[in-house]
């Protein structure tokens, strides 16, 4: 047993907090209210070996472990949250190209995603296919040496920055979770059409729908087996789930830290408010919670790195982590008093970009869903 | 005891509702995108007799009741939660005028605030007296027939929508709560510069500081008795703190309405999300919190309507109403999927606007420090 | 509108309260603690007119309304929970006998119940239907002019203390719960059998199993039409799950009293603990919590007494009563120390008592169903 | 990192689970009932290694890690709460013993203590003084090569059943916490009485008040330096608040199995009790929860080991650990219905165990406090 990181990663952390807040916090809030994204950071993230950290050295990247690359997600998360998608979303999209993809797809893919060159989304919910991802539409028609795509992909991360996505689609359309495929398309392929939303927040992401019109892509596209994208994938969304809970922690401590600077000295009643215990003891509920959840992260993430079972884990992290991201954030705005409402404080977007994770990649229901499933038994599912 | 609205309450209730989701909803989102206020809304809810509902009929209210005033809180906090403002702020300014200020003051501002041509704002806190309010700095000095006003306030509603001010200020700077007076100061006086936040919600009513820089203003500006300010106006916050409750509650009710909606018809694993206990018990959980402290309210407003303390009722609703609020529309925002996230839902907007005021008019932990008084002693204050 | 008590509730809450106070709490824990019903104080709450609150004058009872029944589960649960089934359990038999039942039951059953001489229990869950009560196996042969009775009930309050049971049988096997009727079982009838359960709390009341072996009743002793029972009774427990909210309110009432005047004295680092935001505030949550459930209560007992519907605020009650009192109660305990674990101080019995309502009259879940199924639809229940 | 426990380790607590399951937890609830300490069984504990776990080989113990340590509090709690301070009880006194003793007491009572044949308690709170444990009263007079100790001890667990006690008392009156020294007390020693409490729980633990009166002992009793005592044992409190909170969440999560099984197979309305998510979604809720906190403190018994300083973590872990488990029995009570309000199910007595270590060695608000100057500062207490 050992809950140490190693000197390695330890320096990694530093110098990613070092870089988080001098280079990445000053202008967080600043790309929100800009609504545009900063793509030369992305970049400079991928210089500091973020965007790879999945990708084996041979394509271009550092080859590193799920631990570090959760290092990664709750460090950049300090400085700003909308940048840690450069390890989450890049790792869940590496993950996908490195275990499944064809040679030649990995070439063209993980070395320009290591650099930050170009951005991979992954495309599978739809408008009438969400917790319930096995009931998408879309589909993808074997046709001679190519694939046919039609249908519509909703709520998909970085549909506006995305230079290709990985699209699920039924390859057979009677088969359920047994029918679908996943193939790269190129965000400029003919026929791709990807249209933004106005969000709440997450604005520098781009989050939108992207519309597919008898889109031709290469067979030569297709990530794995024919119909078994599914399963494929889904092993996946266990990465990203603990992926997100670190980048949630990780804005959360940032608040935290803040609000104690702020408690210290704003005075009421003729002292400062950290001595009055319900301003202290908030923080040390949010700040506990938040230390369970981290360590459960990791703990996750060392479990897939070992090769063991970690599904239930990545589950409670997902619901849990921006579960009580959201709870201190929002108690760090209500410490730090109205002057945390306006836009100037980082902590009012923080809450805002938070939330986006609450329910993209799983809600809280589809989560408790897994881990009652895992406890309880397959066979006890509520419907 | 007796438990129902007059009928008159009651077509009142339902004249409003109508109103509320057929002329402020369809538009809600469109003020806070274009970061508007939209005036014309404020006039007509003035025609429709909210905004002079504690103005006296003489001065061209309609003298209606608390409970009255309460209704008009929940049913326009449906359709639109700023325009609320013109039924607790306009509540909050026209008691302190009518209970206090000089027969000229009434008549020059009361019957404008009735109709909705003016609007006439609160500037207590200042950026080092917040929940704290008698440590304001902010002073008027009686030279002739004039008070000279100089100072900041901050965090003020209404800051660059209103046009006048009942501005407190130290006449006595040695003493306390007991220097303290109250001053209504016209917008436009020479010295007056009102400087708008760039608020996370709450937008359309133009939140921001105040800068008095040797301002005049004649002494029949003064409302009530010099340094009697603070005593005079703690009171019209029992009404401001009931009328906040009420109008997160209607905010809330609506959103679990339109929630409601979605979940009967929104399908997942082959049947609609309502059959899933995860789904309708936490619908039921924050719809009977705030039936909870929807009561608390009407109690609380029928209190002070027949002359009883109400102080401990007000403060529950201060602090419960906004929380519960808060805690069912970002419920709501996670029941209704990734499509709440957008602008294009009132959700999202409802959260940030409800959270403005979890922080204004009194915090949490201002709220129970009330109740604990009241309860446990004065003499067992933590300070 | 109005919130206030009649001068006669108010005088008739005075009175119970200072009998609770003097007379039943400083015996409560030893009737726990010797195991025995003290049916003396039964007998004296009859006297004070308690326990035919909600039986007709004619019948020996007071007529009263629900409301003031309300008071006085209220108040009776501040001196001695247990005692408070002297206004529940007899509110429901009187109230089933009272509608349903032939003059003849009437005059045999309710003017000893009323004077306290008799307690009749109500026997409906079995081993195998609690929340699904239409469930029961019991069954009640027409044979002649008798019933034969025969099955199990499981979980009687009163089992080992009641006189005589209404107990609730299948008349029609094949009918679901159109085929349930309601009799008057006496306790010492050919066949009964009732044994008491060693219980973690409400340890006077006697809960337990009642045993019906070829138990033959008089065909009179029908309340209502046959096969009719079910719905006659439903309507009944709308009535004993307000009062349980407030029994359990009454007891968590007296618990936070008790424990403002222990933090009011007991030092920690040479200041009173109430001087502690982190022993106010958690006081100052229950007492809120308490308040709003009370009035909810006294909102839905209104609303009975003016023949309104008030499903949805009876199940809110039985549902957050017991459990908001349990978390007040379990609080006060860890706030009054260690001294408060032990059985010569209140708080340890009344959190075991009032957890037993927690159980039984439908769980938190039901109750919630129950208001999924008002709000929401019918035909969205979960099965 | 590593989260795996050794082969060893993985064998001592399969080894545990199966004592605990087979011999402890059948008569679990007789020792409670019967009132009774069942010494055989805390003697087989010492056979079985677990009393000795803190104690060096030399001295008759195994020797073991913190870690070990706290799989056999887990392991035991899942079968008798209350023989889990054979683990704690002993590991608190032992390392005391260990770390600051003579040789000759070590000789004298570890031995014993690591077989199971005495039993040493720690006295430390006293009427006056709780979490304020400095403010401790009761006096030790040096006179010739003897302690004269006078005082009240109070809220002592063991009490009725230790052979001794390690006491702390003023050695120099006048100088707060460092004037506190520690010394060994035989139960038997003329002047020392020892009163046990009628409990809600922890019954066969004995806990009770110790009175001292004119009670010798030799100066060799003395553990370490005198007046040093309070820091010398504030180290051990980081051991025993660690292990508290993985014998709670034993206890919580056999609660959780045993409800699994009865919820998999209890029906209502048709199907299992499983297949609802009002049922499974709290199943999960409480699982997770103790999942974090058992982590948490494997975490900090890990630290401990590696000699790290382990805190804050300590004081998370006796604050949450027996407030998740007390919400996770107390739901799985409800769950399990109304059978499991009887003593013949094992719920209602853990819940009653738990509460016994909500409030023994250190208070939420206590731990709390510790935890805010940890991560706020010393500077910032609340007095």
């Amino acid at each position: 047993m050992n809950f140490t990181f190693t000197d390695e990663q330890e320096y990694f952390r530093e110098m990613l907090r070092e870089f988080s807040l001098n280079e990445l916090l000053p202008q967080y809030t600043k790309w929100d209210r800009e609504k545009t994204h900063p793509r030369h950071l992305w970049k400079k993230l991928g210089e500091l070996g973020v965007n790879g950290l999945r990708i084996p050295e041979e394509y271009g990247g550092s080859g590193a472990d799920c631990v570090t690359t959760g290092i990664a997600a709750e460090e950049v998360g300090r400085g700003d949250f909308n940048l840690t998608y450069a390890v989450m979303l890049n790792a869940l999209a590496s993950e996908i190209i490195t275990n499944h993809a064809t040679d030649q797809l990995k070439k063209t893919w993980l070395p320009q995603i290591a650099s930050g060159d170009k951005i991979v989304g992954v495309a599978i919910t739809e408008p009438a296919a969400g917790t319930d991802a096995a009931g998408i539409r879309s589909t993808a028609v074997h046709k001679g040496d190519r694939y046919i795509l039609n249908g519509e992909k909703s709520g998909i991360s970085a549909a506006t920055i995305g230079d290709a996505f990985i699209v699920f689609a039924k390859t057979d359309p009677n088969s359920g979770s047994k029918g679908i495929s996943a193939l790269v398309v190129p965000a400029d392929a003919p026929g791709v059409e990807c249209k933004g939303y106005d969000d709440m927040g997450n604005v520098p992401i781009g989050r939108g729908s992207i519309y597919l019109t008898d889109v031709e892509v290469p067979e030569e596209n297709l990530i794995g087996l024919e119909n078994n994208g599914f399963f494929q994938v889904m092993n996946g969304f266990d990465l990203s789930r603990l992926l997100i809970g670190l980048q949630c922690a990780g804005a959360a401590f940032q608040s935290i830290d803040e609000t104690i600077e702020h408690v210290k000295t704003r005075q009421a009643f003729g002292r400062p408010l950290a001595k009055f215990q319900g301003v202290s003891f908030p923080i040390v509920i949010h700040y506990t919670q938040l230390e369970l959840i981290k360590w459960q992260a990791y703990r996750g993430l060392w479990l897939r790195d070992n090769g063991k079972k970690h599904t239930k884990e990545a589950s409670s992290v997902k619901w849990l982590g921006p579960k009580y991201a959201q709870e201190a954030i929002h108690e760090c705005m209500l410490l730090n008093g109205h002057y945390a409402y306006t836009k100037e404080m980082p902590l009012e977007q923080r809450l805002r970009d938070v939330i986006g994770l609450e329910i993209g990649d799983g809600t809280a229901q589809a989560n408790q869903m897994v881990i009652a499933r895992e406890l309880i038994g397959k066979e006890f599912r509520p419907y």
